[in-house]
């Protein structure tokens, strides 16, 4: 009979205890999967355990402890003494994953960490695995599941941002403090891991621009539906020939989009390249049980198989200023000239206009746009003078366009 | 520095061919992701190549052959060499599974297939990697692509099943013989295999009972665009507290499950499970190049990785007479007492009915009905008790309807 697998439980938290739960009721299928019988050999939280004892007793480290700095350090420690790791901590691969990974490969160990993006969607194993050897051209992703279901509610009801927020965070869809959640900070650490392993750079979390949903007004999700696009607030990593870009921001899709259908709060990836067309991979972004189980398969593929360890080969620059399509918003004063006063600042900055809709709207009118590809800081300069256009009414508000047709 | 990976290439067709210049075309990533530079060392075709100089020239076997005979020999004959396998032969698994996963857990060596089942789109990994521990209560699957175009082609134009098949001919996504994957012979294979996995059981290709699209009709596809409904060819596998089942069947989708959305020649397999609620992977199921990519991650998986070896642990019975929801239609005299006539036959075997439209036809009136789950060989003996109506003007057609509710 095999010896039992070890394993040394970091943090004891939602995750956490679900995990302790789901390695003793699913121990048969363990058995089956690894040969092994796994069994916790020692849990660690603020008020109970020693960690250097835990580390000594176990096979295998589970962090699901959470916070960068207590966190990175037992994770590195583990790793030095050539025991494997998996964590469910994006924060500590986003802002450490350098130096983490250059520790496990320094140990010959693996290190993984499925459920640290996108939870139970198998999106780390079929980047790293599936398509191993695959140079990707794009990778989009709904990875904040708070920012879904609060776009899919709004589209659906018409409420505004903030009850619609209130009603989420009745239902547990999001946090007391739902900051990180609403203006992308969560989705952009999410962006970092994935762009650093599909095109296996150097990704730091201070390079990834990220918007949020704060301002998405029930009028933007109403010209959506009339245009038949949904709002989405996506991650978008993508490799052009200067370099890569790798952002996060609301954003309108078509109808043919793969993650146009995502509603509630779910998370999905979509990852493309020219050997696979388009990819895309979907289920429940969160949750401590759907946490737990993305830990336990990263679990049996500890015991079972050797993880390809994560290469960074290339060296690509993260541009800042790219080229987008976008939605414009505008209410303005329903007088004659207005149009072609916006027109012309368009015009002049090289921004080619694809639709305008004007609408009445008692005194004033709104003014709404699709604009063509174009240099963001081009776009944004162009904005601020429309902005100084004396029959403006309000702040221009603009939202990106994927023009992207699927098959 | 490392010793080349040397392929022996069985088979040099669509898939062969695009593999054979991936391999090139990608060589520097295979060695980023391998440490190894890959090479094709031999090719075998019915012209040319000999197997056993191959077999002795390669470090793994890639078999894209096609066939169950010779293809079975030469993957045996691999195995026993110590010699990792990847087929993407779909048949090959499905008839002689049982045989060729034993001879590769004897000879303690990868057999991987991810392309056997939706060419790149990496069901195969998810559910035996990602969800390893996992116990699956239901697969569901898009696995034909030639089927998903017809059927998204009739509902979007209205035209009849054999002018859409013409059309998907002369687009190539039909074959010049369609038999097989129009009366689900090719799904039926492909969820022999994914039943095997994701049960752990052994599951034979005689027992996946399957029915086609071939006598879908436009007006089938018109109610279910009145009623928010999609309709597929559905592979469905669940594990019952009796055994399990695993079938083929065109039905109706609700609006909100997950495969609900994909149109066209794609591919799409949702699992579901307590702990993992349900994960859902798209894409292209078909092309040489897509295929060839998937096969591309098995070879870097064989070479980094040591797979879990399938197991099956379980003898559960596969279950021949399930329950389901069906949408019934009927042709009917336009005359009192019809709807009465087939509503007691219903009732009298104890069938329930959901739901009831009536419409004139002329002289006759079109009945279609949805009615709740029910035992299906119930369901069978009173339509055919309904056939023999004298009001009946036609045969009464029956699709099922998947009745599962998404959040």
């Amino acid at each position: 009979m095999s010896s039992p697998l070890r394993i040394g439980l970091l943090g004891h938290g939602t995750v956490g205890g679900a995990f302790d739960e789901l390695v003793s009721d699913r121990a048969e299928a363990i058995e089956s999967a690894t040969g092994r019988r796994a069994e916790i050999s020692g849990v660690l939280t603020t008020s109970i355990g020693d960690f250097d004892q835990i580390l000594a007793d176990s096979d295998v480290i589970v962090e699901l402890m959470g916070g960068t700095d207590t966190a990175r350090d037992h994770v590195l420690a583990a790793l030095a003494a050539g025991k494997p790791v998996i964590t469910a901590n994006k924060q500590l691969l986003a802002q450490h994953g350098a130096e983490l990974f250059e520790a496990a490969e320094r140990a010959g160990v693996q290190l993984r960490f499925e459920a640290a993006v996108a939870a139970v969607v198998p999106v780390i194993r079929v980047v790293q695995e599936s398509f191993g050897a695959v140079e990707f051209t794009k990778v989009s992703g709904i990875v904040n599941g708070t920012t879904n279901f609060i776009l899919s509610e709004m589209a659906a009801t018409g409420a505004s941002y903030e009850d619609t927020l209130v009603r989420a965070q009745e239902l547990g869809y999001a946090e007391a403090d739902p900051t990180d959640d609403v203006n992308g900070a969560d989705a952009a650490a999410k962006m970092a891991i994935l762009a650093r392993l599909a095109f296996h750079t150097p990704v730091t979390l201070d390079q990834v621009d990220f918007e949020g949903i704060e301002s998405v007004q029930p009028d933007d999700l109403n010209y959506a539906k009339e245009l038949g696009l949904s709002l989405k607030l996506l991650g978008f990593a993508e490799r052009l020939p200067e370099g890569i870009t790798v952002r996060v921001f609301p954003c309108f899709l078509y109808g043919g989009h793969p993650l146009s259908p995502i509603e509630g709060p779910f998370n999905a990836v979509t990852v493309e390249a020219p050997e696979i067309t388009e990819v895309t991979i979907s289920g429940p972004g969160a949750g401590g049980l759907q946490t737990a189980a993305a830990v336990l398969g990263d679990l049996v593929s500890v015991v079972t198989g050797d993880a390809p360890t994560h290469s960074v080969h290339n060296d690509l620059p993260v541009l800042s200023d790219v080229t987008s399509s976008f939605y414009l918003h505008l209410e303005v004063a329903d007088e004659s000239g207005v149009l072609a006063q916006v027109a012309k600042v368009l015009s002049d900055s090289g921004i080619s206009v694809k639709s305008v809709v004007q609408r009445g709207i008692g005194d004033d009118a709104r003014l709404v746009m699709v604009v063509h590809q174009c240099q963001e800081s081009r776009f944004k300069t162009a904005i601020e003078e429309i902005g100084r256009l004396d029959s403006l009414r309000s702040s221009p508000r603009f939202i990106r366009v994927i023009e992207e047709e699927f098959v």
